[in-house]
């Protein structure tokens, strides 16, 4: 059960079909969940943001890192030429290295790439080496491919899968989550979905309800009862016709999202948003006759309902990610609980905020 | 009243003795507030980050923009040279000029700075201009330079006051707010204070209990009730012995503080955070001997703590703001009302949030 | 006599009708030169980039900063929002608050903008303050007004002139300088044209030769003989229709090309790139009734010859303000010479460098 | 030869010892070459900040990008810490990814490292993939591990060695190349080295002799000569105490030596410049029992002389690549000829530059 599906609601828009990032048109997800042993908990996640061949069709995009304290692959050129080339995948710390190296095998394989040289790879990454053998670099180029070639549309799984699998957050067994929001018709009607890996620290909130403190979970008292060091990866996408400047501001909105959740950004965190959009009229083809591109974009003065639902997306997303993920048991024995989703349901009535 | 005399906390941390950002030793905030015949509803607020002369004793510093739909003077130096060398002082949209003439002034005319040729005034600003006549330009230098010398310790006026004389927050009449945070003696007790001038808007959150939704004030419905735009200035000041950059790492979490009230850091809005370290033994001397400054800085391992510190207090800081301010009337017959304070501790109440 | 007029050429691209800023079309310069008695050398220049109402149709705009220890005023809007709504004015230091007050001023004043409430000016400067009484800040509006409303196209004054007056470069009067180039058909045939306000030291060499060398002028001998700080305001408009994100990039060139001439931008440089394309079908009009705006941008790939234009440009216009400035005795007494330019010549031809 | 060997220098400053980045005490540089067959022509280079275990005692550092068409691994948490905490690996695009790998096996196998589970692997590249089979990725781990192994004080191997085997530059062959410079002891007396991996285009310029003119080798002609695409990687290493906020602001002064030799920094260029302080009183140890690092850092008044000395240092590490490569053939029998050494001498007669 998710979030919504206990009465609890946050924010004010309205959520997409699956209330996923899938609810962006074309835009599909894929999951490789490694659980081996006592001590392999990790995978992959895939981002795909569009049915074609991305590097020959890129897609306008931005990165706003939150906190970087992290080893995301891609941000340079991403900032520099305001596009993706390659699905956007998610993994654990130490593998961005060999995910990045399958993205580059991927691209380099896709028909009509024959005499492509460079690739931009784009992989995010948060530590789940508490429960995950990290040292182990468990991951191999074909649990990415997998990954890639899994995805689809429609509903998208949540909790302890894919780059998921061993996460964190709020001292809680954290996970995938995702979510979306379609803006009213008379700001646009556009989609702005969000997917998150959720791997930080913080005070948690629900809906401002202080769950962190009702369940006495919460750092820098005493002894340190949750870690607040930590990531959070998020992804979100839009079908609203953004340029690469106005998505590095939805991009910036997201941790807003996080810190309604009581994420602090914290100093050994690493929080990258990645931004896209879809809106095809805008992908930047590889090659063309052209120097100049037409396209149409969205106007500043239309950005502040796509932020609003970003910062309600995002939120939702991580709290998706908790109420979805289940205990776990991994390296060393060492076990994270799920989120008490009952008792915190209980307190989120105590305080009325169940429909 | 303020938040918690009505018995409504946000955050873990405690408070220092004024809940104010005059807790940070040292640091002194003054007023000048301007309301004149029907639509002078301005003013002045000038934070003076220590006693001695601070072009001649620099202030480490770092500016954070949230959104840049703002005219604050000073920006690159800071961002340069990692200080300041004037107070900080914030006014309306349009006076930012004189006011930085005002600065200036101020620092030509202070001694010892007889030969000095150049000076980076801090001005920030928010845009009173609903209901303030803000195309007359009312600020004078005198104004200006009148809030410095007035800047004292101990408690500090909220609300209409000074530069929050003429501004509007979640649709409510905004203003001065301040806050601060002691963070444990383990973590190094060091003091976190935060002033605020709200001109902003969003959908209004206290402790996450949905205040804009009950009182059915919030953007984005079929008819605009509250206009997002707007602006929030925001000092960050602590004790703590930071450098420029973690100080640009502290100011980026008041921006998450601004999130948890609902602000969502709209288009139109000049949101910018300006972070002090006063620590004195790293002061930047505009003359020395040695080429080479002796520092102690806080590692970033330690910046957590701080990081919730600023979050809380921004938080507060913003609420404050809003229960301190008054119904106002001004330009055209503009009437901005005061939050209904009663009617929202109420809700507080109701959703089990008053002690 | 300009650089050319010697027979001395920098880079491969052709120039245009003037070699100036306004070889771009529909870009004006005006100058308001301030010299009174002893001690008042300054002044104001204004670049307008259209012939309409500015705030009403906004420029397309970006901001570099090569070393921000300066004072513009403007920055974070142009960052946020990627345009400019006012005229570009240079001008002394401690005179950045007048003007910005200036461009309020003319803005509130220019038909049709009878409700409008905010205004980003846009206000560069360097320090003139050695042979200048800068303390005694004596531009006022109407200078600023007048620079603006003198704005014409055509041959562009050079040298003594405006914010020029009484500025200092590698140790010799510094001033206005302008050059543009023409990209080559092939290319897309646009032009880019640049201005600059020269107040910067380091080693100078024109075309490479060393020329602070060979007049035995350059820092960091035992004596310092040539100031190293100071500032170069660069001002780059093109036609080429380029978003901010390229605008950006393209500013970023010209601080190479400040390179070229032997500048370091050092420690106590305010070295700041103002970019703008004047493409007309990418103004940004203040109000409208379409959230969408359509826009034909060059793409990343056709940038490079623009980015050797910019570059090549710079350098000649920063060598042209010391072409074409003459020696200055300023307050209290301090002279500084001009370049001794038939040295110089004598120079360039033993280097074989004349044509 | 190197290019001061045949009587042609650049700049004021002196150069240390070796005219080499090692001449900044501690550091190592190695090389791994590969060639074989028709079409393996690539490498790595590892450059070495210090002898002890970098992960435990982290190193100041900051990364500039002068245009990020690129895909450095490491930038964001650079950024974010202001630290490194491995060396620095230079190698061809394709291969980033398994020279990141490399790095962390690297840590995670240095002594004292058992419990390390993150790790910020820095690795730069440019793109070989014209003499190179950059789609084979036959850079391998060990090949990594073996640079680090066999890296050295003293001279440095420049032109076609290491991760420079494969480059070209300004349409001759480039490679590795290396200078240093020791400002006046009156500053302060300090090194700066500099290593480049030139791989990028532009109108070269020797000491601003018009080379590319001469030698009628440039771009934007009727034909493009000159494909001014490609990417420089420069390492910029210093004793001076320097903060990763003065570091970013010496690495941005590397760009300008670029400029010198005639580079644009074009579209699809990758320029990075990663500039580390090796004084060992400001290494961060990875663990320690004080919240609180006491450092002596160099002032922003006492940056400029090392600005200087890198931007000198930076060009004649390009112009040592160019007078060390040799022609080769590569993949599909594509040739790249050396610089003609001999004519560019004559021509630097000629033209009154050699000594």
């Amino acid at each position: 059960m998710r979030l919504r599906d206990h009465g609890i609601e946050v924010g004010i828009f309205k959520i997409g079909k699956h209330n996923a990032i899938t609810d962006v048109n074309g835009v599909k997800v894929g999951h490789t969940t490694l659980v081996g042993g006592d001590s392999i908990r990790t995978g992959v996640t895939a981002i795909v943001p569009h049915e074609g061949n991305i590097f020959q069709m890129k897609v306008p995009a931005a990165i706003y890192i939150g906190n970087g304290f992290g080893k995301l692959a891609g941000y340079s050129q991403v900032e520099e030429l305001g596009n993706i080339e390659t699905p956007v995948i998610l993994t654990n710390t130490l593998s961005v290295p060999i995910a990045s190296d399958a993205l580059i095998s991927y691209t380099l394989q896709t028909p009509g790439n024959e005499d492509v040289r460079s690739v931009n790879a784009i992989v995010g990454e948060t530590n789940d080496g508490w429960l995950n053998d990290i040292r182990g670099r468990h991951v191999k180029q074909e649990h990415v491919i997998s990954a890639i070639e899994k995805a689809s549309a429609g509903e998208v799984g949540e909790g302890n899968v894919g780059a998921g699998t061993g996460t964190i957050c709020f001292g809680y067994k954290g996970g995938i989550g995702t979510s979306s929001r379609v803006i009213p018709k008379s700001e646009g009607g556009y989609t702005v979905g969000v997917l998150v890996q959720t791997n930080f620290g913080g005070v948690l909130e629900i809906g401002g309800v202080p769950i962190a403190k009702e369940l006495n979970n919460y750092p820098f008292k005493d002894k340190i009862l949750n870690d607040v060091d930590g990531s959070c990866m998020i992804v979100v996408i839009t079908d609203a016709p953004l340029d690469a400047r106005n998505l590095k501001r939805l991009a910036k909105r997201a941790i807003m999202g996080l810190a309604k959740t009581g994420g602090i950004a914290s100093n050994g965190s690493g929080d990258y948003v990645i931004a896209l959009s879809v809106a095809e009229e805008n992908f930047v083809p590889y090659t063309s006759d052209s120097p100049v591109q037409e396209g149409k974009f969205l106007k500043n003065d239309a950005m502040s309902p796509l932020f609003l639902a970003t910062i309600e997306a995002t939120e939702e997303a991580i709290l998706n990610s908790l109420f979805a993920a289940e205990t776990m048991m991994g390296r060393d024995g060492h076990t994270i609980q799920a989120l008490p989703v009952d008792k915190v349901v209980e307190m989120m009535k105590k305080y009325g905020r169940v429909k």
